[in-house]
């Protein structure tokens, strides 16, 4: 379990119901998973620099409560699920005013592939990922 | 059941992975349900200026064929469920180009509710839409 | 010059000022030109698979009256300026509605670049794509 | 003259070229500004809800050297110009590796407007905010 530091909604990220736009949320879980990987030592970057690319599959969102303009927001991430082929992150999305409401929670699902987008076995590429995101799912399900 | 215009893939919908970024389906999900309402003869425009919105609860997808820069993809879109105070519609995203393969599936659900954010009685308040939408509907159960 | 076919302002493009997101007219000006390539038998997506690049250097926009949420606009494009190292386009965008109003105003200036981001002389490398172009730009002086 | 706290460039601001989107680098300027007020006790959400709008009507950038993903940026900000009916902020983004190198300029132009979109004088209606942007001007120009 990981919780990334707050950061602020963007003017750009709200549409003209006032709200956030529903999209813009999945950026903010990609910060999510990508402060997770860095403090586990492992940043997406050096990743890809290697050949290994986790593209998104699947999504979902469930929305409880609208973030707005210059709210201070943060992520909270947990593996959820991880095969040697793909891996599953979920999300909880919380202000950090008002004794940090819940604002939205989802995941997403990645296939671990090569860049020719040719699935690979992670735990075979990158054993090192592979033992990480484990015990990452193991002390989530603890 | 509602099949949008074929429209392009833009530079900026991409990301360095080489395909689109997964949050910009959303946007072409909003197309396909946006066009929809039009040929119904009700624009989401017209029914905001009434009072009546429709906020993102939830929301889901599923990405087969990633979609390229300048690809020509449309929107097949259904409404999937309709009850007084919410509805589903479900997407499902082609390529014009190689015989419409699918590129992704995806669901929205949305409260209907006042610029107040209340929850509002659809079938009350907008009889007209409801009997359309439940009529739609029907059309993709039949 | 070229007219770009009309499309619709999208919802997720506005902001919470009820009007769009200045950022977002780029992406349109970026339809303009890339239209008017398209027109010209020269789609930008080829031009990629050729190693020719068009990174953008400078970019400005006068914003004179906002667009809202599913106006109809379309842009008129023009090349403005052509060496054998760059290329500056303008754009006017327009509403289709009250007779074609004009929206704003842009230019979008950009580098001939190999795919290693190294300058080219494109008169030399793709002859045919710098003919065009002037030919353009001629006719948009005449 | 005010410099924010660097921030990362995400993965959904990057396009299929490998570096940021142009048009990404808008709502990074946004964050410059927006910090800046903060920290003069202004902010942009509180004079919203006092009904003082800053519409943007003009801007530009020059973009030296790609921002790409991860980068942690900065952006410097200063008031450039100001009237009663309309601030100038420029702007500078730097990256925090490799010396702070500058990788881009611009300005935005923006008009003091009422909620109706009407200019106002913003010495009359809002004597505290003209004056706190004043002295910013006058120390820039210092």
């Amino acid at each position: 379990m990981h919780i990334c530091k707050p950061f602020r909604v963007r003017y750009c990220e709200t549409d003209k119901m006032g709200i956030v736009y529903h999209g813009n949320y999945y950026p903010w879980f990609e910060i999510g998973r990508t402060e997770y990987l860095r403090d586990l030592g492992l940043t997406y970057k050096a990743m890809e620099e290697q050949g290994i690319l986790l593209p998104l599959i699947e999504n979902h969102c469930k929305y409880r409560i609208p973030a707005v303009y210059d709210d201070e927001i943060f992520v909270r991430t947990t593996v959820k699920e991880l095969t040697v082929a793909r891996v599953v992150f979920s999300y909880q999305l919380y202000k950090l005013e008002e004794d940090g409401v819940l604002l939205a929670e989802g995941e997403t699902a990645h296939a671990f592939t090569n860049t020719s987008n040719r699935p690979v076995n992670i735990r075979k590429l990158a054993p090192e990922l592979f033992d990480k995101l484990k015990s990452c799912m193991e002390k989530a399900e603890g």
